[in-house]
């Protein structure tokens, strides 16, 4: 069998929204990442609200030959039981990870950008509606821009080529077992 | 900020169902290779159904510092417009990835085993629901075990500890816009 490898015609960056409650919106990111590098495309991962606790995608991209970098600005998810950090100490990150994402996205160096949760921030007033619509502005034409997170904006969404909500229809938690590492961080 | 890493006290394997018709599919069982890669745990991927068209996470993986490995059984889906294979044929090749499923699974070297489409490869008769109650019945309690693919079974989904469903919002094909390295394949 012939293994066919598909060219699009006319190659271009997409715009792919990945919200919902359910399991599999930053590891669809990740997989992405995965594809890509593949590719020998070089991606970025910003991760907004995320640095507090480990999660295995920041050794794993660290494996990908230089061709995946990943930044966790945050410090964990703004207003859940538990985490310690005020609004105004959340938001100050989220707006780092907003400066972030222009100056990489300004670099020229990548071809698929990824915003972890950066609907969860928006949603949160983390970030701010303009904000998101001005890096969907600037976003050069052949870079794919994934944006993910649960209520993802519906402005968002209509800016979006690709979206998916993924919905939960059960989670091991809600059974009591504990995060797994390698499926849930 | 103190990172910390979550350690759960019961370490265990997971059973986990991702379906639907949405983008985020087979890329967030990827991302779980990523992600656990990123814990220097072993993961095998098993893809039912592909193997015609490259995609990215094939050369992907082979990046993952041996971690990773990945066998593509199919030839492509079966019944699509342009599959030029016929049932029997299809459901060969389905066969042999669930005989290739007990292998790896039976050798105890993996931590993570990926059956990318097996909801669709049952859905479409190319395996029987017996065979995959088989391998949900073997599976060693510290395996995780993922299954992909539209159309899950009823069964297979009560069997799950985590089940997602991604529901398309949108797709760029739609719009006509073909498929895109690192993002669609």
């Amino acid at each position: 069998m012939e293994i066919k490898k598909f060219e699009p015609k006319e190659k271009r960056g997409l715009v792919v929204v990945i919200t919902g409650y359910g399991k599999g919106k930053t590891t669809s990111a990740m997989g992405m990442a995965l594809r890509a590098a593949g590719h020998d495309m070089k991606v970025c991962i910003i991760q907004f609200m995320k640095g507090d606790l480990y999660s295995g995608e920041w050794d794993g991209v660290k494996k990908l030959k230089g061709l995946v970098e990943l930044t966790a600005t945050g410090k964990g998810f703004c207003g859940i039981e538990g985490n310690p950090y005020s609004h105004v100490e959340h938001r100050k990150n989220a707006q780092e990870a907003i400066e972030l994402a222009h100056t990489k996205m300004d670099s020229g160096c990548f071809d698929l950008l990824i915003l972890d949760e950066i609907n969860n921030a928006l949603h949160l007033k983390l970030v701010d509606l303009p904000q998101v619509h001005a890096l969907l502005d600037k976003r050069p034409a052949p870079l794919h821009l994934i944006l993910t997170g649960r209520d993802a904006h519906p402005e968002v969404i209509d800016r979006a080529d690709t979206a998916s909500e993924v919905r939960e229809i059960k989670h091991a938690y809600r059974k009591g077992i504990e995060p797994q590492p390698g499926v849930d961080f």
